[in-house]
This record gives structure tokens, C-alpha cells and sequence, in this order.
């Protein structure tokens, strides 16, 4: 394991909110992401949070804009905030558009070239990173949720319905409730999967659902004058599938409210509050 | 009275985050604010709090990393949050460098050319805002308060020293409490106001308190560990003038703490109670 470099430390509620780079052995390159310690992590190991960020968001995003470690140190969780892709891929194509590569990694392992080779997300959060962070910060990696926004709600979704054991709580702000029919997720898996199939249905919330996958209890909130809320985000298709699947969830349609931060950081109070009754 | 242009709005904490600008008659520009309106202010006017930013900031910047709308909302207060200049001013000299001109107005009415005619940011605050936000917002434009981060602190101590009757309650985070000891108010009065004695010494805290200005109790919270507190914010000198004059100040010195948003938004809640005790 690479050492860990200190980008930043910041106090913050009584906590530390620190900006963090390591040499990711999935990625091949360093990877970014934040860290914030309640106050109780520096007396015992906590429960940890992951908050994925959406499209060209990298790891500063939740830190800076939601509001969330006043409502961490209130509960004593570690949040942790990971950039949205690798950086610097060097991969053609990979930072032209706003909406692929370099700041849209929809959280994914890639499967074709010349992607595949730096665009190990899932790898990296799922495997990787709990160890790193477990190696640096007094966390429990037995408890650990995991939430996003956007193509971050996406990820959050898809992860914790494709890792069950990993991730023991979920939700979501304002989700891509089904990637491989939205046109961001389109684009995307075109360029991250090609035409494979399986691979672009088992990146999907609601196809993972309708072929069976559950997680934990999902709580998820939408903005009724989210404007991407019926073109990119299509919540009524996650709704449906819970609700035929059998799966937990709590959704909902938060009146006047859009797909801004000032949305995520309205309801971020609720979302740790489900988060730290099912981790600790 | 000109019309306000809507530049966004969005849903918040059960009120409206709006970013909001108007040409403004003592500027003679456009000019930009933000205007945070709790769930109240949508029943009856509400007292209002203005929340000036620091060097290089903007209209944004409060709005977005500061949390203090969750905290507005459950006191009832309307929150103001100003551009930190006039823009596109044209004056030679306004946009090169990050601690003068635009992004940098310090909040007074600069005396010398070529920044006399655009900048009058006082004026702008405390004669035309005021009634701008009265015509179209449910505000008691005689109760109004005031803080500020950094430059803003300044600006927001000044100020309240300079209209007691304007502003009825003073908070500042990290404000450079002696502009015209400060490298960084040096700089912007060289620029504003010349060697002019009496203009540098009226806008700068301390010296106005040892020539008898006062204003409502002071709440100031500054960080132990920022790297400005020596050299360009001195709370020392405030401390003392105040004890000598008389004047009401709680100065908090926060450890560890630094001059980051992490740390003005870790105390936010305790300076819109302070305010919300005063101003209701």
C-alpha cells in the first residue's frame, strides 16, 4: 500500500475535513478524495459514508456545497468524498466532453479500450479504498453506506445493489435511476462498454433490480422541478421496480425543489440520520 | 427604482436561495446579490442580515459554502449576501490583480480617480440595497444586521460603526479588524483613497473605535491556526479598543481553526442566533 498525501486539512464541526491523494493500484494513477472525522473518530472507529458526486463534481463538491459534517458529527460518521474519475488518463477522449471521461466516470470498470485500462472506479471503491482508508483513519470497513447525487445517485444505487455485503445502507439525491436508458448513461457505457449487454444492464438500478438484485433499505429524494427528472433521472422506474421487486425504499417528490445543491443540502440531515441508524 | 432581474432561484431549506441583480443608481452598474428568504418571509417581513464575503469572492460564495440558509430558516431572518465590488467598472487597473479593485471593494465609496465613480459600495449597502430589497422582498428594512468573512468582516464591523442606526446587530468571522495597519488594506486604500489620513483612518475598525464610534454588541470568531491572524487580521487590536472604549465585543478564538469556509460555516449557526436574538 502507497502512502497517503495530505492535500489539505481543515477543522470543521469540531472534526477535520482533509483533501487526500494515494497511487491507486486499480487505477494506476493517484486518486483524490476527502475525508471527513466526526469528533468521535478521534477516540474510536466509526462508521464511514461514501457521497459521490455528480457530472464534472470531483472530490471537493459534497465537502464544500452540502452541508453534510455538521449532520456527521452529530451522528459520528466518516464521510468520504472520492473525486468522480481518474485524473490526467492521458486517454483520448477522455477530457473533451463534460459529460464522459475525466469527471463522469458513472463510478464503473470500464471494459473496453482505451477505457479500461484507468477507468477502474468500482475496483477502486469497493476494494481499494476501504483499505486504504481503514489503513489511515480509525473506521470501521464493516460499516460502511454509501450515497451520491446525480450520476453519483447512479453510482450509489448501482454499488450498493451490486455489493450488498459492502455497502449495509444506501440512498440517493436526485438519481440516474436507470443509466442505460438515460441519455448521460447512454453516452457513457457507449464509450465505457460498447454494446455489451450485460454489462450495460448490470450498471443500471432498475435493470439490477428486475433481475433480482436488493440492498438495503433505499431512501431517495427527487426535486418535482428537477429538469432532469424525467429525461435523465426517470424515478417512477425505480419506484416500480422496488415495489415489484420487493425491495425497501422511500421516495420522494420534494415539492418546487431542482437538481442543485441547495436541494442536496436541504434533505442531507435526513440522509445521515438513515445512514447512521442502519450503520451504527 | 429600477426592475430586478432574476438571475436563479432555487428551492431551500422550505424558503427561496435567489441570486438577484439590479443597475444600480450609486454604482452606476449592474450589481449582483444574493437573497436567501425564509419560510416566514413568504407569511409576514422579516428582519434581514446582511453576509458580506471576502477577497475574490462573489454573490456565490456565502450562498453556497457557508450553511447558513438551514439556520435562517428556523430563525426567520432574510439573508443578503452582496458581490464583494461593482464589475466590468472598465477602470484601468480594476481586474489584474486578486486584492484590489473588482472582487475587492473593501465596502466603501472610494474618493480618488479612477475608482471614486464606480466604486461606492457604502452607499450602495447602506442607502440603496436597503430599499431595493424593501420594494420587492417581505423584509423590516430597520432591522437589519450585518457580518462578513475576512475583507467582509472589515466591511462589516466599519460599517456597523459607521450607521449604529442602519445595523443593528455585528458579527464578523476573521475580519481584518485594522484595514489601514493590514498589507491588504493598505493596498486597497492606497488605491480608494490616496493618502487622504481621515478616510483611511474612518474605514478601519480600531480607529474608529478609539474615536469613539460604537455600535451593537459584537460577536467575532477567529481561527487560532489561520494563517492571516498576525499579520493581516490582528483581533488584538480590536480586543483592546473595545475594552478601552467601552464597546461590546465576545471574541472567540477558535483552536485549530483556520480562514476557511470549513471554519465560518462550523460557527454559522451561532452568529445567526446572535443576530436573530438582536433583530427579533
Amino acid at each position: 500500500m502507497s502512502g497517503l498525501t495530505v492535500l489539505g486539512e481543515f477543522a470543521c464541526f469540531g472534526g477535520v475535513q482533509g483533501f487526500y491523494q494515494h497511487l491507486s493500484t486499480a487505477v494506476g494513477l493517484p486518486m483524490r478524495f476527502g475525508v471527513y472525522r466526526p469528533p468521535e473518530a478521534f477516540r474510536q472507529p466509526v462508521p464511514m459514508l461514501y457521497l459521490l458526486a455528480g457530472l464534472a463534481c470531483n472530490e471537493e463538491t459534497f465537502a464544500t456545497k452540502a452541508g453534510a459534517q455538521r449532520c456527521a458529527a452529530e451522528h459520528g460518521l466518516v464521510l468520504v468524498s472520492p473525486d468522480t474519475s481518474p485524473r490526467r488518463t492521458g486517454v483520448p477522449g477522455a477530457t473533451g466532453e463534460w459529460d464522459v471521461g475525466e469527471g463522469a466516470s458513472f463510478y464503473v470498470d470500464a471494459i473496453r479500450p482505451p477505457w479500461a485500462e484507468r477507468f477502474r472506479m468500482e475496483h477502486w471503491l469497493t476494494v481499494e479504498l476501504p483499505e486504504v482508508l481503514a489503513s489511515h483513519f480509525a473506521v470501521r470497513r464493516d460499516r460502511l453506506g454509501i450515497t451520491g447525487h446525480s450520476m453519483g445517485g447512479h453510482g450509489a444505487l448501482t454499488l450498493a445493489l451490486r455489493h450488498p455485503q459492502r455497502f449495509r445502507s444506501v440512498s440517493a439525491f436526485a438519481p440516474v435511476c436507470s443509466a442505460s436508458r438515460a441519455p448521460w448513461g447512454r453516452k457513457a457505457f457507449d464509450r465505457y462498454f460498447g454494446d455489451d449487454p450485460e454489462a450495460r444492464l448490470s450498471h443500471d438500478a432498475v435493470e439490477l433490480l428486475r433481475a433480482g438484485a436488493r440492498s438495503a433499505h433505499m431512501l431517495v429524494d427527487v426535486g418535482s422541478a428537477d429538469r432532469f427528472l424525467a429525461e435523465q433521472l426517470m424515478p417512477d422506474l425505480l419506484e416500480q421496480a422496488c415495489r415489484e421487486g420487493g425491495q425497501g425504499l422511500t421516495l420522494r417528490r420534494q415539492p418546487g425543489h431542482d437538481h442543485s445543491y441547495f436541494f442536496v443540502s436541504t434533505f442531507m440531515a435526513d440522509h445521515i440520520a438513515h445512514h447512521a441508524q442502519a450503520l451504527r
